[in-house]
């Protein structure tokens, strides 16, 4: 039915449907559209007035009436006869000869307006939306938006996560909205979505929510037309095979250089200080040496087998490349060289052609423009930055070389390991999607890390990082965020509809963890491959000192955390360990007890609480520092402090924190619940620490808010991996 | 007038004025009421709704009606005379006894409903209330607050800031609210505060706009009562008189100990080991010595004269030292002891005696339970951790001694000049205010940072902040943001006020600073003390590479800020700085050029850019450490790197650093405009680098978000300032 409808309206011109076609389509979905009939003269239109009961509204129609409002061809409230024969008179008078009849309604009455709708985004697809709706719409922004298909669960949630969603309760003597209705309305937009699929754009504005809670769609618009067709050829790569690009056993350089700058000559010294054991071809047609190693004039001259060519010459010379590369057998290219793609025109056709060649020849392209891959598993550091993170489980891709360059350092210095890091480049072949698939099949690989500017498939991403996520988690940076991202529609949902929005909320559909700022990354990566997932949002925090577990408590309350009050058993329990005088609140004060052992009996109390799903602890690590420093002040004062008593405090604090994370891992292992702590001061500690034996490991952050806020996006994954699996559980 | 309503109201035993003789207040104080009239019985309204013109709303009258709407008592929208005279009959039937008359409006109609609201905060005193009204006020909480007296220019920065401001403008074919209506109406209700003592509480819920943009307050409520009177008694104190404390030529420290661990040995070790260079007496009823020392028994056995008594002894033997302390003229006392207010109940009133004893006495007391006091300009560390940050520009207090411990720990870790700390404990006679005070006067002081979690006297707190935020900014962070906050309050205005509403309203119209977490005050005490204020919110940034220059951008544009396009006079500038192929896009990368001179010449370009109010740059700081790494990397790969390399690299770059801060320094005194920094990498170098002979400061952050945030909280301090300064000009 459907599709004749808009095949009329496409032969007679329109871009949209007629109200009332709109709302038959509708109707047959689901969508609990408000009843309404046609009527060819006024005295029609009362009699179906009398029908329905008064009061009615009465709309003009026709197919070239547009803005109806506007050009006040809607009358609403009607209460008897004489108000519908004179708002058709006015009706007709303002129409002129587009008038092709009357519409009549009851009159729906509600003060909850809200929206849904359905939008197609060149990258990610068709979108359904719902917010808060009539003039609130555009100003004040309280829409969500999901990735169809939908299922009646993501619908209930799109519901809950808008920040009017209170409107839906029992509100002001009215009743709470039949959610079920709008569940319906939504699941049904999705369903629209993907069978119709001339349909571009709709818009249910407004959905009204009555007094008794019935949602009825009181105007619909719907936009046909072709979709947009964003998405660019994509070459198919097995996980399995680029997974071989990190551990090549043998490697040539091509562009080699003893020039020490440049990136011929820093990619060989990175990729021999590193500690690599495979062979180093250099290649240069001036041949030579270069560190005593003999440099080849071309590939051809290489004696052994090339895993791996990684090619650092001018763009002009690389498709040259391509045939060699044939001939020698090389099926992998690193092409760090830029000067394409990322240049436009020119630069544009030369990478699809260079893609073209190299498909056709067996070669896969990792690049170009990239500042490089490292394995540290495999001592593989073939990267533009000097930098030795250790080996560890965290899979990292960035489509920024610097930003690359920056998480290394910091990875470094903060002792987070890394399972293989990739700068993607241009992904001219190799897309961030394809590392997804690898990292999800890699057994090393425990969290995935991505820098992420843009996709070249936003439904393949989104549906790749879902699938990953259900196995491990995807913490994902989005560079560009503010980009202007507007665009031309012509319904509500298509104008609320920014890149970035779709973005998040493809991101938060698939599950992947969202982080605001580079350090984010740092911090989620940390605690993913460490700690066990909390499995609730309930927060029990140790602290050194008052002001600390304050500010630790607001900003879990502002996450969405929970700090609950602690309850009698727990209460009996600390009361055998503290002095009597202990706060008997969450936060646990350690009331300035130094004694080393109490934090780990505290923290035992705690994670054994059933009212507690994760334990932060505050000021326990780094007490080291404070005390050498305060037995300084003391000799500093002329007191005989000896020097056995600096080494005494070092051993006993010292030993003292190490046996606290092994004891932490083990309680992790026991309860099944993480434990994050944060340094007293900034003795710029690492991160993480390694506990022999135990698949959790010891993390502390610099301050409170970093470890409150990497908690709290442990307990969104968490939440979501369980609805996830309850779905797939379902069948859904 | 008003006050005849409110004393015939309380007469009768009532809490509210009746609707009628609220919108008889409001009318005089300027407010644009509805026009309404009094009706006995039915025939008198419709003849009153004939002069109105129709449509009209008709309401019961009586002083024993509320809820009127829940109870059918208020008819809307009644077209003709048989309408009015149904509606009546239908009111007289719901309110049976209670009906007094009738009360007849015309029919305000407006699709844009607004609230407006008074409400007296027992900390705050009277709070104006401007939001998104009708059914949205509790749900969307789209609501601003200011303390009276409120000015037009705050009543028209109140509408700016609600979320929904934009309903204001034209809308839908709406014409744009009367603005001046509404600051009349805001102004209205805070004179109304002002003048009227008895009333507690105002309701103008909705405030609606008309189509034609006119305003009206279609509903009023006005609470009587007898306000909150949450104020404690004050002792005042002279800020010169305090400053005197922190520069004491001796003090005795009561409770002395040789056991270290002790607050008695730690004070006194810490003293010494500072370098304090004043006497110090330890006094000790045990006598004998400590570190060669001689112990007094008592006070009065001391043979000079002290300047402050620090108190560590046990609380119940505090009282008994005030007369000791007067008969010896020791004028001030450091009370570290715990065991006071703190403990409620015996401990208040301990506390309540003891102020009062030492009032009567002349003695100043600083506490109690504090964890000390110090001047690093006088080499003068009374407190209770070993910790010596340098002296300089930021007077510290914190109401939380553990928080005050980290902030001097990381103050000292980052190079932040400290110019007194105090912890201020329980503020029995010295407030957060007085402490406000002193810094305000002191000439050292650039910048005043505070972690307060309550305050004695909300409005006092307020009126002081205001009044220093004038001459040098006040950085607070609030604890306890997320503490229950609930009240008993008969109107939306007091139900939507909680506590942290309030405080931060009270902040933000003082000029204070707001910080989020601990870091921000570092991040903000560095900034404010280094740097000159930006002018405007425009930034041009300056990078080493694209992805991070992305990130910094969406932090900027996040926070409020503007990276502008370059315009065709400053990409001329830097075409003849940078390659040609550099992208002539703000953020500016420096293309990968490490060349030292460079960063300084860019640097001038935008800063002397007029459409740039400051400059960030991230990744020039830092270099030394990436280049040396690369150099190890080519002598570990093999080649010949001779020792003179690492030499040059690190005096090159090391050397531009302190060239680059130095010159950044001058373009900012040339140009009045600040300069920022982010580290290339976690070398963990300080955040502020001297400059000699200037009086601005380098600083480096570790992340760009830190920059970005610290810069975006400059710009809206120097807006306040600006409008303030506009506002003292004007005589307001």
């Amino acid at each position: 039915m459907e599709k004749k409808l808009i095949e009329k309206a496409k032969k007679e011109g329109r871009k949209a449907l007629t109200e009332a076609e709109a709302k038959q389509v509708l109707r047959r979905y689901g969508i609990p559209v408000v009843e309404e009939s046609v009527a060819a003269d006024p005295e029609e239109a009362v009699r179906q007035a009398h029908q329905y009961g008064f009061p009615v509204v009465l709309k003009g129609l026709g197919t070239r009436l547009t803005h109806k409002t506007e050009r006040g061809l809607v009358r609403l409230n009607l209460r008897n006869k004489r108000d519908v024969l004179a708002a058709a008179k006015a009706i007709a008078r303002s129409a002129g000869e587009d008038l092709e009849g009357y519409l009549i309604q009851p009159m729906i009455r509600g003060r909850r307006e809200f929206v849904a709708g359905l939008f197609c985004d060149p990258q990610f697809g068709p979108i359904v939306m719902f917010g808060l709706g009539g003039i609130f719409t555009e100003a004040l922004g309280d829409v969500v938006f999901r990735l169809t298909p939908l299922d009646e669960a993501e619908a209930g949630r799109m519901i809950d996560e808008i920040r009017s969603s209170k409107l839906l309760d029992a509100f002001r003597g009215d009743s709470p909205a039949r959610r079920e209705d709008i569940v319906r309305t939504l699941v049904g937009l999705s369903r629209l979505a993907e069978e119709v699929a001339d349909i571009t754009e709709v818009d249910i504005n407004p959905l009204v929510i009555g007094a008794d809670g019935r949602v009825t769609a009181v105007d619909a618009l719907i936009i046909i037309g072709d979709r947009p067709a964003g998405k660019t050829a994509h070459h198919p790569v097995d996980p399995r095979e680029l997974e071989k690009i990190f551990y090549p056993r043998s490697i040539a350089l091509i562009g080699a250089s003893p020039q020490i700058g440049k990136w011929g000559n820093m990619l060989f010294s990175n990729v021999l200080a590193g500690g690599y054991r495979g062979e180093v071809y250099p290649v240069n047609p001036k041949g030579g040496e270069i560190a005593g190693r003999k440099v080849y004039r071309n590939v051809m001259e290489i004696p052994g087998e090339v895993d791996l060519g990684v090619v650092t010459i001018p763009a002009a010379h690389v498709p040259a490349l391509i045939p060699e590369f044939k001939a020698k057998g090389i099926r992998h290219m690193l092409l760090i060289t830029s000067g394409f793609g990322e240049l436009g025109g020119e630069g544009r056709q030369a990478e699809t052609d260079l893609v073209k060649a190299a498909a056709e020849a067996g070669v896969t392209i990792l690049g170009p423009n990239t500042m490089g891959i490292c394995n540290p598993h495999a001592k593989f550091f073939c990267i533009g930055t000097s930098c030795w993170p250790q080996p560890g489980p965290v899979g990292l891709v960035s489509q920024s070389g610097n930003m690359g360059i920056q998480l290394l350092d910091f990875a470094e210095a903060e002792g987070i390991g890394i399972r293989a890091f990739c700068g993607s480049g241009n992904e001219a072949m190799i897309t961030i999607e394809d590392y997804l698939r690898t990292f999800e099949v890699d057994d090393i690989t425990k969290t995935v890390v991505l820098y992420v500017e843009s996709t070249k498939d936003g439904r393949r991403f989104y549906s790749t990082a879902r699938q990953v996520s259900r196995k491990k988690p995807v913490v994902v940076l989005k560079g560009g965020r503010t980009a202007a991202g507007s665009r031309a529609a012509a319904s509500h949902t298509g104008a609320m509809a920014s890149n970035i929005r779709i973005f998040n909320a493809a991101c938060r559909q698939a599950g992947v963890v969202l982080a605001d700022q580079p350090m984010d990354l740092l911090d989620l990566s940390a605690a993913f491959s460490s700690l066990p997932l909390p499995r609730g949002k309930r927060v029990a925090i140790m602290t050194l000192g008052g002001g600390w577990g304050v500010v630790a408590t607001d900003v879990c309350v502002e996450m969405g955390l929970e700090v609950p009050h602690l309850t009698p058993d727990v209460i009996a329990r600390i009361d055998g360990i503290l002095p009597p005088y202990w706060s008997r609140e969450n936060p646990v004060d350690l009331v300035g007890e130094f004694e080393p052992s109490l934090p780990g009996k505290i923290l035992e109390a705690l994670i054994a609480w059933d009212e507690c799903d994760a334990v932060i602890h505050l000021g326990v690590v780094g007490r080291t520092r404070m005390v050498l420093k305060s037995l300084d002040a003391a000799r500093a004062s002329g007191q005989a402090i000896e020097q056995v008593f600096y080494d005494e405090g070092r051993k006993l604090y010292d030993g003292a924190e190490e046996e606290f994370f092994a004891f932490s891992a083990r309680m992790m292992e026991k309860y099944g619940k993480p434990v994050l702590g944060v340094f007293l001061d900034d003795e710029k500690s690492k991160t993480v620490r390694e506990v022999e034996g135990s698949p959790y490991k010891g993390i502390a952050f610099l301050t409170p808010e970093r470890a409150v806020k990497t908690l709290a996006r442990m307990v969104d994954y968490e939440e979501w991996l369980r609805k996830e699996n309850a779905r797939s559980v379902d069948g859904a």
